[in-house]
């Protein structure tokens, strides 16, 4: 069993964005050498996600809207009791549970295993300062 | 490391819809000759689903009616940015995240470790067309 | 190719709460010999979650109150369909959906391949009874 292990870091000047990061795994998986196998690619911060969906600015703007009032930015320690420690991020703990943590995808004769419009994506809730994102891959 | 990697399609003759394919799934795991190890079964498709819960048809009607409250169908490019596109599925990439792209399902001798209800489905939120879904399993 | 498989089981005294399981992974991975691979660890039971954030009381209350919001227990039958059965807790259905059925962490040099925070939860939406949570380990 083949495995190679590493650690990106981003630093988006936002507070939530959306990167989009495949080229970095695809260049991972032919440094890794594996034809056959699983890439868990995870964000190692707790107020950020990597999930898979399309590559459209307006859905990303959907993404940040519909994510906005699913759970409302608010530093106060009012509304989040999180916030009572001196953060001000609870938000972005409830908006990285609905994104995910991690994706797990095939690899398949040596290349990401995806269908037409999927695109591997970090997503920032809590950004402006540098966050990492795991990439393990497994195989032969 | 055995490796085995399957390309199933499903359409569905509805917009939102839920498909019981552990079957599938199960048979794929006995073709592999897989005793211990993982399988991956995730949608290709970004507005579509592969998740694990319970087969009841109530349930599933819970599920819809939950899900088009949280990201109601609007074809109409004035609440969905993206589809100002041409597209009339943005709620289908939202639908999509609450429930998941991707299920990763234990296999111990030779069979899905499964607790006593679980089930796999698949997951359509923008149906009435073919789509496809990944199984890649590894092990030995 | 190494694997370890083994069945947790949790019985929280409350109807919803969060565990941290982290130590109890960490000891099987030890167990386990693994130097690079994967651990999946999944709830069993359709109406409880795995997931990674973090170990601060106040955001759990946090996240007991959105996600009460988001799915309100309602153990009549008008509100939820899968009531109509007997069952109680379709909210619990909805709950484990947002948190989440499983993790996926990667081990490297035989250690959890862990951010500064993140802590492996069990997350329970219909307690007061055992309930299982699967840990499989595959690497070398």
């Amino acid at each position: 069993m083949k495995s190679l292990t590493e650690h990106l870091t981003f630093n988006l000047p936002v507070r939530m964005g959306f990167l989009n990061i495949t080229g970095e795994v695809e260049s991972l998986v032919r440094k890794s050498g594996v034809r056959e196998g699983l890439v868990l690619v995870n964000a190692m911060h707790i107020t950020a996600s990597v999930f898979i969906n399309d590559d459209e600015p307006g859905l990303h703007e959907d993404y940040k809207a519909w994510l906005e009032a699913l759970a409302p930015f608010d530093a106060s320690p009012s509304r989040y009791k999180h916030n009572r420690t001196g953060e001000d991020n609870a938000d972005a703990h409830m908006k990285r549970q609905i994104m995910g943590r991690e994706v797990v995808v095939a690899i398949t004769e040596g290349k990401l295993d995806f269908g037409p419009w999927e695109q591997i994506f970090y997503g920032e809730f809590d950004g402006r300062r540098p966050k990492r994102v795991l990439v393990k891959i497994i195989g032969e």
